[in-house]
């Protein structure tokens, strides 16, 4: 019968237990073993656990650590003008937890007090106006989920520099329950110009980030917002305010938004001439291109996990859309020749992450995971060598490629980046 | 004009600033007070701020230091078998932030090694198993929108005792998007006897809680779950392991879940015989009341806070039902003698808390705000009195009576509890 392996295990976890309790739990888990035995009584069964209110803010469990934001290492010279990725290989869904919500600045994360906090709003208006936190928090208010990605997400990969992991090819990328204002109420608290045609926005970091932001966009659904998941905005998301573009690259939701200048011409700011443009084969570039276009990725199985054995794995990933929403999502286990449609969670948002999921039984063969996107719109997410027949290989922002993970038979998964 | 103003305040934070930051803040200000004047430069923009990683795992602005689970005081004897509510007073949308969700439990929060943790499922069924964490997690996942609502919310209303604020009054209550597997594939894998009537759900905690679940229930939405707004579960929500039976008190949904034992009758438990059985008129009480009917509440404005001035207001709040979609909120600025309906955000999830808005202009006067569910039953949320009509004044679960809160002239919100 099984007692004689579940005797061996038991042997084994003595002789190999290091500490008295690793050994206790070893022996637990042996007895487990057999389907037959009871199962272990585990110590945290027959012990008090900690009191009410050891976290009146509570954090995730110590045996989650490895599950954080994280830096690419060599990718920005200061760590007050840098990136750190969310971990999308350990998450579900389609929240981002805020804790781990990449976060992406040029000055560092300013410490904010909402109480000395503003927000002008000037230029062709009728009334400029300076509100307090507690001015634009008593407007009407609204809640939409929305994802915000980095325009240059997945930019390493333009030049085949294979990433290893999700977390650095796609972790620019988070989802949240916004909350705020919409920006076309506050527009027309101060009586904007109807001949406007731009909103310039800055931030009240020590960059003083600044963005144009074209009027038909600010008066579409453009949000100014204070929270985020339920609670107000974390200190890197913009503590206490943040403009919030919906489907636009995320440098344009400028964070710690402290003034908002309405005009009738782009600016041509910094961070929208010599950054945030997209290099074009033969030299040209492309200047205010804002719209995140539909893409997807698989991200689990994804680079660095390992299948433990062949059978049933599920395929699961993200798909979204700066166009609207998600319509389907195909998935190819065999590099792109056969696709079949995934699952979709529902309810399918606007300019939101959805979660596909997919049945797959996994031969021990080789194989190549790819996911398709096809948005709202009919557009269908590029493979690499369409996107590099039209864009070349030298820009770094708007890559919405069709991604590969090489599963081998070892069932360690990697980052194939076909050409 | 306002420089007469800003000079006052200018000079009033010079006399009466306490070290130079707050000085410098202060005049920071008071410049800004006139709208014609150029906002003041603040601190945070001419310097760097934190690094990047300052928090791998980020937490809330240090200025948000009081939203917070907080403990009703003199409600339990002892810190291991208690309850903190979540302060809805500040909360947005419909995600309960995980790090302030309320936390009920018997024995203290266990720390379970995710490694060690077995749900073992037996009784009535072909193949007992005993499930690793990642034999569950290999299973096809599904994530969905829930709320959890502890069967005692509001309980201390019943006898009059009018608790302050709307954190104490309706904070057992929490929305997640939750992620696991359908407890119907877990009953296939086992090969459950189709005449089995019901289940039996135990925690690993030290409690060993325990609470049986109709068969019916547990083929049809209840899910056994690993993961709540994106990330793997908090240690005190049940963490690596729990059961969510939608829509039901949330003792059902048994945290830290390790066996499933499948049964042809209820067990009469210690926690479904003592505790969680209502209080009737006569002497008689009712047991097994699963279900939490359609309830809302009014969160802003609500007790202990106080609105600045008279005009526009926005009032919001939660409404949700333990049988399907919230279908209409009504809202009352004079309880209950005029009735207007409020807007829902959308989309509405059933089983889920919705959110609520409708706008207000407040004269002055003393007002009674309410607020009304109706659920797609067709179910209208009872006031008191009719509440107690049938329910008698004993009971101390499942109040989902309407909720008053009183304006005074002054401003002042405060619980008026209706009988």
């Amino acid at each position: 019968m099984s007692s004689g392996r579940r005797q061996f295990l038991r042997r084994a976890a003595l002789l190999g237990g290091g500490v008295a309790a690793t050994t206790a739990t070893a022996r637990a888990l042996a007895q487990d073993d057999s389907a037959a035995a009871p199962p272990a009584v585990p110590p945290w069964s027959k012990s008090l656990g900690a009191p009410i209110l050891a976290s009146p803010y509570g954090v995730p469990s110590r045996f989650e650590a490895n599950v954080r934001r994280r830096e690419s290492p060599g990718l920005t010279r200061t760590a007050h003008s840098s990136v750190a990725f969310t971990p999308l290989q350990s998450l579900f869904g389609i929240i981002t937890p805020s804790g781990v919500h990449f976060e992406r600045h040029h000055a560092g994360v300013p410490e904010i007090d909402p109480h000395q906090h503003r927000l002008m709003i000037h230029g062709l208006c009728r009334s400029p106006r300076i509100f307090t936190m507690d001015d634009v928090m008593r407007f009407p208010s609204a809640s939409r989920i929305h994802f915000i990605e980095c325009g240059a997400n997945t930019g390493m990969e333009w030049a085949n520099v294979a990433v290893p992991t999700v977390q650095y090819t796609h972790g620019m990328l988070g989802c949240s329950e916004w909350t705020g204002v919409a920006l076309s109420t506050l527009l027309d608290e101060v009586g904007f110009d109807r001949n406007a045609k731009f909103l310039l926005a800055e931030g009240a970091d020590g960059a003083g980030l600044t963005r144009t932001i074209p009027m038909a966009m600010a008066l579409d659904d453009v949000m100014v917002v204070y929270g985020q998941n339920g609670e107000m905005l974390r200190p890197e998301q913009g503590y206490p305010l943040r403009l919030l573009v919906p489907g636009v690259q995320g440098v344009s939701s400028v964070k710690w938004l402290r003034r908002l200048e309405i005009g009738d011409k782009p600016w041509n700011t910094r961070e929208e001439s010599l950054h945030y443009v997209d290099m074009m084969p033969g030299g040209r570039h492309r200047q205010y291109t804002w719209i995140q276009e539909a893409k997807s990725v698989i991200t689990s199985p994804s680079g660095g996990q390992v299948l433990r054995d062949r059978g049933f794995h599920e395929i699961t990933g993200l798909a979204w859309s700066g166009r609207g929403k998600v319509r389907r999502v195909d998935v190819s286990t065999d590099g792109g020749r056969n696709w079949r449609t995934a699952r979709l969670q529902a309810p399918i948002h606007t300019k939101a992450l959805a979660r596909f999921r997919i049945d797959w039984q996994w031969d021990g063969a080789p194989a190549l995971l790819q996911s398709r996107v096809i948005d709202e719109t009919g557009y269908v997410q590029p493979t690499y060598r369409q996107l590099r027949e039209v864009r070349g290989t030298r820009s770094i922002y708007h890559n919405n490629a069709i991604h590969t993970w090489r599963v081998d038979a070892s069932g360690e998964v990697g980052n194939v980046h076909v050409a």
